[in-house]
């Protein structure tokens, strides 16, 4: 029997396409879609507002009370309601929203006693695993290696490098005993450019429409190792979501993280 | 004080880097340089052979009796002298020479009992830090992710897909149930030509003189998951026989592999 | 002013994000949106369909008589309707439309001869950049450069190569003398595998849902050039039928082409 | 008949790359191989030294007077010597050497009006053919496309970017009205580092001993075109440097580039 599913932020651009893929994989089954009051699209089915048919079920402004698992995708000032309601009726949570503020990740924390939940601000399984492999990859290789990131993003991007680019660095240095952020370089020009050992390069490219790339380039005398993950679209995030959500069921309360979800401990 | 390296295949164009790398990295004293009887360069320096200046240390065709590890390039009929000497004078060997017959492998695994051995047809450290991963990274991706390895080597090379490349596959296939080569494809053509679920397509690139480049490609709906080596050049592989002979010294007799010189089990 | 745009076959996934993107570019209003009879959404305001806000242009089953240009990307069946529409009306054509039958092209042809008129099966500027970059850079570079071509697709793509590869194939025979299609090979394998002088290796990687990466691959000793494209989205397409567009207002009548637009003869 | 080729700078690393590669491409012949007096392998065979078996030509510290061409892989302060042996016995002349002083230079100029002669600090085939293609690729894609050059070299190099990176961006600049070089920018960080519209991103990428990789990345909204070019090693620039001389015997006397033996022009 298909576990059952419901979506929080389900008229948003990411939510949409949790329910489409959901559908799609077979393996859960859309039970609730709810969005914020007063949404326009409330009482439209959520099946056709994800271009995946009609399911029966009603865009709502309220989370059903019973499904298996809850994945939210919505707004942080949304997020609270929605923890609210799974620690009541004990429903596990992936909660996707970024953006939490200090008060409302202590609502995670406390949420975590209750339920099983899973909170992280990169849920792609591609990335979470070369989150996991990066570290291992450069303690077998050791010293001798020159390690350089070079990520690739669109030109709307505000910061840099981003934040998967300075995680990857954190699990090299954690795993080499390199000094993090310290070890960082940005930017080489001149005449006197010279790499100093020890140190990892940035490179941040903006270009286009690019929906996120990143490579670990790992060079010595002879060879070069190169672990990347590029992103096709936000289905990514989408994907592991519901991995997550999948993998939740059952579990203890506590806080899990998407490492925890793909075995990678 | 530095351990005493003494090299077989000295003149050979492996050799030569051997010697070369060892002077340059600082760590091994080059005591020895041995090659066939009868070679023209018998007697001249090894250094100056290997074009890093003179090392005191001519070309001869005997192996020294007492280096503390020795390293084998040569050639299949002459590796069978190495292993004996060093079984006789209980020295660590590295044998990097490719292509032994069964008798010759029988002797391998015969001076495994008597000294500490490596014998491996690929010593590039990055290769087999690939190698180690690779099955691992299937793994936690899980059977939703395509695989599809490209290998791309100079235009020179006769046989395809390269062994690496074979031995990439065999690692995700053991890792994730996959049938292998069963479940290998090799170049798709044609109107009809759907990838069918489970399957590793393999790509031979031929062109050039490429040393030597293979990336697995995991990919699925929403993201790409890239693992690649390139080889700059055969400085890889002599780089990663002189961190085994480094590593050879002092341990147990015994048939060793890369993975055990990088803690790769 | 700006000059005025009508969409047909506005209310599918290509049409919608021409729409989107005519919008935002702000080069073109938007001032008529037409579907197929019968569509469920006709009537409601094309804007809204595409997510771009209200535009007040309802989406209707007729193309409006007076636009400054229209782009049609419907079906096969519909393409003739708006083709005599646009004859009738001296209104200049894109025609994206695919899969023309042998009557519908002589359709095209008839036109062309009363308007002006493109009809292309890839109008990705980028890709025909690239067709155009490929024979100059082959026959720049000469006969001792082998030729590899490496095309990456969705799992879901039944033929290979893509047609895109294969004109990119083309385009390096035309260039260099070689012999298209006898010199491209599928697929090597075995112990006899070598490479061939004068032939094109073609590989088509399937894997996740990749749009769609070409990557035209010239080496020889020494060194490597690639030219590669990478499609990120349908929205490359759609740039280039909105940047075809806008070309095409004032053209004389005449079948153009992608080159033409792009100035690439 | 075969042209003949006299080669000075003949024992050094480039030199002997020269006579090999010479040797096995079949089309020149080589008669002369100089090097600086009091050199240690005067009098040896040139092609022992290069490796390629013997070629009854004794290394010399004299320009043989009659070859068809003289390639010169020397050093500054013997290219003078080159020059007007060339000079006076109307040989023409690939000056390949770099590094040469305003004093220097000034005899080049005067020699090309003697001779035809190429002088240039980059002779590698691809290289050229990129600066070649990278403009109007450029000024094909026009002014929405975003352009980002990522440049990989060996951790020993001590300027960032490379010459070449510099001279691509160029190129570009030339090509599209952008300002070189202020358009330039080195190293993105922090939480204001928007790209700015018409800037080119520079990114020098330092790490193990890459002999050297450029990619100039254009992205828009929807697609990126990636020109590249990878060295294998110096081969590359030995192998422009036989195509440069084959190509001027017979040329009237002037400078010629790289991009005049390609041509590119």
């Amino acid at each position: 029997m298909k576990r059952k599913l419901a979506v929080v932020g389900a008229a948003g651009r990411v939510g949409r396409r949790i329910i489409a893929l959901a559908v799609e994989s077979g393996k859960l089954t859309v039970v609730g879609a709810a969005d914020a009051q007063g949404h326009p699209d409330l009482g439209k089915d959520a099946g056709l507002l994800a271009g995946v048919g009609a399911l029966n079920v009603p865009l709502s402004d309220r989370c059903p009370p019973d499904p298996d698992v809850v994945i939210d995708f919505s707004l942080p000032q949304a997020a609270g309601n929605t923890l609210r309601h799974c620690m009541e009726q004990k429903i596990p949570l992936v909660m996707g929203t970024t953006g939490l503020d200090a008060e409302q990740q202590a609502v995670v924390a406390k949420a975590a006693k209750a339920i099983p939940l899973i909170y992280g601000t990169n849920m792609s399984v591609g990335m979470n695993v070369l989150f996991a492999l990066v570290g291992k990859a450069a303690a077998m290789l050791g010293p001798d290696y020159d390690i350089e990131i070079v990520e690739q993003h669109h030109r709307f991007k505000k910061d840099a490098p981003s934040g998967s680019a300075l995680t990857l660095a954190e699990k090299v240095c954690q795993a080499t005993g390199r000094d993090y952020p310290d070890c960082l370089t940005h930017g080489r020009s001149g005449k006197d450019a010279l790499r100093q050992p020890g140190t990892i390069g940035m490179h941040a490219v903006r270009a286009g429409d690019i929906v996120g790339i990143h490579s670990v380039i790992c060079s010595t005398l002879g060879e070069t190792i190169t672990l990347s993950h590029t992103a096709h679209s936000r289905d990514t995030f989408v994907g592991g979501a519901l991995r997550a959500a999948e993998w939740l069921i059952g579990k203890d309360p506590g806080l899990y993280s998407m490492a925890d979800v793909l075995g990678l401990k």
